[in-house]
């Protein structure tokens, strides 16, 4: 079994720090980095890439809203069209960096809000899939598999890869639970380990209600601003192994 | 006779606006499109790229320091290496814009008071220049042919213009007269088209003092935002037609 | 018959211009100033309190969502609780710019789509009442007569100016037609006149439909961004003093 | 004894923290608060402000620059009078944020790199000095003694509280040695301890050449985002009481 292990990363801004970049970066096998506009800015985008790049992480923009105090969590009613160029701009920003770096950006997404933001209007995923797509034509989109993103990203021939959200509760037909909800953020560490434990073994995990759903998934993200998130990288890094699995990055497991 | 026309444009952001993007773009053969720091931002950088690419005019990456309120003109004691950092991510965003709407970005430099800051400090210059080859080794560096900058363009391998500046006065050695002495900027638009004149006629600026100074220049550049920008590059531009010349883009002039 | 003329000014930023100020300062009688977070900046701000000072027209915080880029015309779904720190925060500062200018703001309000979002949820423009109130109980809210804010303003003891919009089109209940509506913004300089004469003849406004509506207002908003703002506020003054009126500050004018 | 114990605190922004600001307000008797310029926003400014109050901690706007992503220690050639005004806007932002929490601003100062600035350009301490005189002629001004703010502020009538960093090393003229200079921040926490004691039993402190150095302090700064800050601030505050002193806030201690 082979599995990456994800996690979204340089998000500081100027002065202030955002999880344990360091410690997440030698754990997980791709890294979506933050593009400076939900967080992140030139100077830690450079050491983002010179890090993944000395351990072989594979490196993605990670673009978000255009609202630093917000880390883009904050749902805006922004034009579609505005936010395809936004997101874009952010990909090409990460796309030079890691080119004077000699490395590559190899996948692109979006943060936050943008996730929900393209669940209601999907003109906001498909304008930035199309964007990315004209862009670098090799590029992967990982996401929820039960996404509109992910469908939308196949059928304009993106490579894909499948998403489980290792701190998430998912629902009888594989969905996320909405965030909002009660227990759809998993914080027992316990929990999370159990459910990847599963997830590993069988690639099912457990819905809310109990029934046992299958999920369609090569990488599993851990959210970087988690509390725990360098344990509970390390308990999936380690069940991997312990099941005699590897973890390498998104590159070499896009179907 | 063959001559570029240059300014900076697209220096508006959101709803605010600077200088006469459109009537310029009609004007000019290269443009220097702000990159969403001093001004500028993903949707003014796609108009201005679709803009250029129906004129033909080449566009490059006008990179400013992170300062929006000061539009890129206060001194900042920024780390070079960080700005080094900052002016990539501002080149690699535009890049991705041009290439996703089928058009290429040809040259890069520096805005405002960036040009101060090198000039007392050449790591500024130098490590954008540095920067620059790396990411596109073919990339065109258009200065004033006395600044440090310049030199180190050719000395690392960059295609280099020279830069004469219609609305700016000159000292007798062909340097620019510091904007804070009187008479620095010139705002008579009589006295810019005699300027442009006489340089388009024999390569020579009149200085302040009254020498004659040759300036080795193959593009005049025109400030989008001084008074009157619009009548200037006409001037500009008919005197080259007047004379027999040629107005074409920097890509056509390197040395 | 005693009116006010009210506009939103000083909507520049760092060096972006945004409508006439200089002009319509001396057309108002009330201005609403930004407040640097949908426009505006320490420096226009003492400008324009100064400005005022010397005209005599009356100054209001004119607070905005925290979002530059989207000059407060874009929704977010900010947490009502954090938007009324962002308007209390506003308010403190033009309040100490005006203290020390010698000057005292009389008003406050919200900009652009906050008045949309107030009508979606009360609870933000509630919220922000209660902290105008706190702040200062003798401050004036000046609203369309319709919108919620305007009553529940009343209701918790602030006073208050009906506002009618010289620039937009009415509904048959006396409500502003949506601006995403054909016609809801009338750019017509004569329509805007005319509109303006009947209101200021006999106190209604016709709307979209044809019929005859009654607005209890005592003053004209005119957009400072809209295309002739200064020829709409001149035509306004000259048909208040045609007809023997005057012109005068809200706060001569709260009921 | 009495002797104040100040921080500078609330200098997240949006989501990211900065410094451990519910454990320092347990521990000081005067909190410098962040603005919203180079940290801060609406929301903690108001978090701080409702914590101070409930342990009587004295509050100060702690104004910064223009300058988020440099945190407010990137120096910048600001127009000194327009750096006034954003200090006084900051002012009075919070200004209004603790009026509405019933409580009350006693002190103003500045941040990070403005420090330097004022001491290469006394315009910038001066104006900023003037409007806070202008703005509350009761405000108190804590610096180091020998800044030329310090004397400043007397000069003017402002109430002036003299301050002791006690992570920094002095020269033999009781000056700060400059932060780029070898050993300028003290971060072994047993030498910051000492040197507290040394201070609170004698009002001296030994300088870098080892010269014993009178300072003329009432205050103890730690700042926040020094490694260890919480044991910096417990240290000294049991030293105080060990030496049967109290811990009292600048408001008690002004000359």
């Amino acid at each position: 079994m082979k599995i990456d292990i994800n996690s979204d990363l340089g998000e500081g801004f100027g002065r202030w720090k955002m999880g344990d970049d360091e410690g997440l970066m030698k754990l997980v096998s791709s890294a979506n980095i933050a593009c400076g506009f939900h967080g992140g800015d030139a100077v830690i985008m450079t050491r983002m890439v010179e890090l993944a790049k000395q351990r072989n992480v594979a490196i993605g923009a990670h673009c978000g809203l255009p609202d630093l105090m917000g880390f883009g969590r904050v749902a805006m009613k922004i034009d579609p069209r505005d936010m395809q160029k936004h997101a874009l701009y952010q990909l090409g920003a990460l796309y030079a960096i890691a080119k004077v770096a000699d490395y590559k950006v190899t996948h692109a997404g979006t943060h936050g809000v943008m996730g929900n933001m393209a669940a209601e209007n999907h003109e906001y995923i498909e304008l930035i899939l199309d964007a990315f797509k004209k862009f670098d034509k090799d590029l992967i989109y990982a996401a929820a598999p039960s996404a509109h993103g992910f469908k939308y990203a196949r059928k304009i021939g993106l490579r894909t890869v499948g998403k489980v959200f290792a701190d998430r509760a998912y629902d009888d037909e594989g969905r996320l639970v909405n965030r909002k909800l009660p227990g759809a953020v998993i914080t027992d560490l316990d929990a999370v380990k159990r459910n990847m434990t599963q997830f590993l073994h069988d690639g099912t995990v457990t819905s809310q209600s109990g029934k046992t759903v299958k999920v369609d998934a090569k990488t599993v993200l851990i959210h970087s601003d988690t509390p725990g998130a360098v344990e509970i990288a390390t308990a999936v890094r380690d069940a991997v192994i312990a099941g005699g699995g590897q973890v390498v990055p998104f590159t070499e497991l896009v179907n």
